[in-house]
């Protein structure tokens, strides 16, 4: 499984993706879920993905070899949704190629999250599901998730909402993480983050948290003992 | 869908269960999915359902009216253990009686919590998987769900632990019932709780909670500001 999440705000953008892949329990390995193609000043691109990991490295790989190329491409598309177009063909054309009898039974699909900005256009996330249809996150709900979502919504839900400033709209994502991680074994760290500043057009270092990170070990506690505190604070029911 | 809980503490039981019962979206009612079988001073013991309504029902009662004849029922078997084979018995026999070419391509399957006290046994609360094979929750893992149930399932990962208080478990269920009714539509008011102090071997008064409940409002309102002021107070971040 994979969790990801993508959030549009006021202020930019930002994507944590976890990086556990797993084929049943006992093949667990680490693989990033988080993809950028830019052009410094122009575009940033974020791909996340989730779903079959064959799949999922057939459509970035395509997408990157074809940059290269004469034909429309993700850094000379002129929007975020031609952007989004060209990973839902890329993804449709990668489980058509691999469906055969040999694959009769195994679930090929996987879904994508494509956000970002490209010069002149405003910024954007979409979410790709895995039959390569897509919508746009609004400023109602200004995030999107993929894979092992349930977990660590409530956070998001109570917590997120488009005027969030940036930074705090990042520890609200971490502790939707924690809350992730520590429910479900198939999302595990490191965790790859990026936070992109409205109209920069730059790509920021990409983020790579580790189990060990300081920050990460910090707000975990810190929200671990206050969720305690809080809890031992509401009044006593009047029933039972 | 629906959303129960059942906690076996060191100090007795709790049961929180929802009541919203949906056939596709626009088709939402209110039904109890918490049933109670008792002999003050003998025995409690308490049924919370998820799954089929019409399947649930019939379990419950046939179970309820077979309290009166002579075979053995969930007012004369002696151990919780036999309680629970009685009810994984009679949802089989439910399902197989209702299984046809009409019901082809519909769940009629349900699951249960059984849970309670027989006088002389310790008590207990067990997990009714719909293929009607059970288990039982112990200290490690002091808590059993049906239904709907990652969203509320963090909250009660980081602070429920066997030896956690009734009043304190009771306030750490309801906010997971909170953060799974914010978030699922599935899921709904009121709620049906009962609490039960070991060794007390009586039935104490089923509570309903509606959605106007003053200390329900309370708490959640406690809960969401506490959640903010605490999210707020998280150092900012070094990434981004």
């Amino acid at each position: 499984m994979t969790y990801c999440v993508a959030m549009h705000l006021a202020d930019g953008l930002v994507f944590i993706s976890d990086s556990r892949t797993n084929a049943g329990i006992d093949q667990i390995s680490t693989f990033a879920k988080l993809f950028v193609f830019s052009v410094p000043g122009e575009r940033l691109l974020v791909l996340q993905t989730a779903g079959n990991l064959a799949t999922s490295q057939s459509v970035v790989n395509l997408l990157r070899q074809r940059c290269q190329g004469d034909g429309p491409h993700l850094l000379n598309v002129t929007t975020l949704y031609d952007a989004t177009v060209l990973v839902a063909a890329t993804l449709r054309e990668v489980v058509a190629r691999d469906r055969s009898k040999l694959t009769a039974g195994i679930d090929l699909s996987c879904s994508f999250i494509v956000g970002g900005q490209v010069a002149g256009e405003p910024m954007g996330i979409y979410n790709v599901y895995a039959q390569g249809n897509f919508f746009q996150a609004t400023p109602d709900t200004p995030f999107l998730q993929l894979g092992e979502s349930k977990y660590g919504r409530p956070i998001l839900d109570r917590n997120l909402a488009y005027h969030t400033p940036l930074d705090q709209a990042l520890r609200c994502g971490l502790i939707s993480f924690d809350s992730t991680i520590r429910s479900n074994l198939s999302v595990g760290m490191p965790l790859d983050l990026l936070v992109y500043r409205k109209d920069s057009l730059e790509a920021p270092a990409r983020q790579r948290i580790n189990q060990d990170d300081a920050y990460y070990q910090q707000i975990r506690r810190q929200w671990s003992d206050g969720l305690k505190k809080l809890l031992a604070e509401l009044p006593p029911p009047p029933y039972g």
